[in-house]
């Protein structure tokens, strides 16, 4: 996928061929900007399903689908929720799940965001059985924002380091006593798990996350398509402190 | 709408009447953090429309959204395309549209997100009839990315500065040669009309809006508790030189 016509790629073509330079200021813009990822695609797409519930909250769904939404070519983004069709975020607009669990197809990412409906769906059963099952079957987990609260209450991540939304981080650790919950830090990768602070960091994380799975070269090239400042380092979190939560 | 459940409103609250100055690092995250917004409520609710289009981009739309959401008490979100019902995005997910144009409310603001779609729509008379229907009647009109350059198409920013996407300048630019571009912005305001650069510029234009709408201060703390580093300096923006346009 590419929002940019051909006028475009051609005047930028012509200056990569002309070997210019094209720098910028800024600690993580610093990747010269090409047409094409850095990294061709190889392999069968991967399947990244988002898990939706009422009361999601947007950015934590959409900041990390922007971000993979630029590998078109190796990536599948399929939406999942309890049944198929219309959720509602807490912001208001709805979004539509393709899947239900019972029919979900075997993915290679699943996600799990935030937002006030976690509140609800830490007392659903049937859900948290669901994202359970979607969990342990997926090789790769990640968390945005208190959707580390949901995904502690199933259990499968006692004893593994994970963070969360520092403004609710109250309610979120005290979903999973047991988890090796660190306050400090924008994003945090364990094994299969990876997990996000508030929000917006799951933008950074999901960055993170493609520079796991292709490389921080391509991470910058997606940051840079998208005019995103990425904020590389995972141990960098200026919202704990604002909390008063151990810096 | 706050993420947040009671254990951690009293512990704020606590720290907050302790008086503790909960300062934290980095330019943008300046402010103390409060359970409630800095300024109360006043006067009716404004309605914000979104226009959606087959291949609207994610973040263009969902990050501007999700500032604005977390106004609950003084925003509603309301979601406008060519007909009501599901409308696709360029990386896949579905959005629901709220109205038809035929049927959109009366609105405060309106916003024109960009995304592949524009380039479809730059020549659909009906589509531009109706955006420009709609930017004539609102008084306020915020445009993110490639969407400067559906605004363009219809004449309305004859003259008006604005900014667009900087990897798709020439394809936006051209959409309209009497409009006042500015290559060199992360967003732009003059007059009515506000414009973002690309994807996620719109998320800082957004929290500019809200400065412009609400104070500076409100801004802040709806991106504190995004968790988010907005980039408060509309005149900041290193993907200009990275696209080798004129810095």
């Amino acid at each position: 996928m590419s929002d940019q016509p051909k006028a475009d790629v051609a005047r930028r073509n012509f200056l990569l061929t002309a070997g210019i330079a094209l720098a910028a200021t800024g600690t993580t813009v610093s990747a010269q900007l090409s047409v094409q990822p850095p990294v061709p695609p190889s392999g069968p797409k991967k399947k990244l399903g988002m898990v939706l519930f009422d009361g999601f909250e947007l950015l934590d769904v959409f900041g990390p689908l922007e971000m993979f939404g630029m590998l078109k070519d190796r990536v599948e983004i399929v939406m999942i929720a309890d049944k198929a069709g219309p959720v509602r975020s807490g912001a208001g607009p709805q979004t539509i799940a393709d899947h239900g669990f019972a029919d979900a197809p075997k993915l290679d990412i699943v996600m799990i965001p935030g937002g006030l409906g976690t509140r609800r769906e830490v007392n659903n059963a049937d859900f948290l059985a669901a994202v359970r099952t979607l969990a342990q079957d997926t090789p790769q987990v990640a968390t945005i924002c208190t959707g580390s609260g949901l995904l502690a209450k199933t259990g499968l991540i006692d004893g593994v380091k994970a963070t969360s939304n520092k403004m609710a981080w109250a309610w979120a650790t005290a979903q999973g006593a047991k988890v090796a919950w660190i306050p400090h830090a924008r994003w945090v990768e364990d094994g299969k798990y990876i997990s996000s602070s508030g929000i917006s960091a799951g933008t950074d994380m999901a960055l993170g996350l493609i520079a796991k799975l292709y490389g921080k070269e391509m991470a910058r090239w997606v940051a840079n398509r998208t005019e995103y400042r990425w904020q590389e380092d995972a141990s960098d979190d200026p919202f704990a402190k604002l909390n008063g939560l151990p810096g």
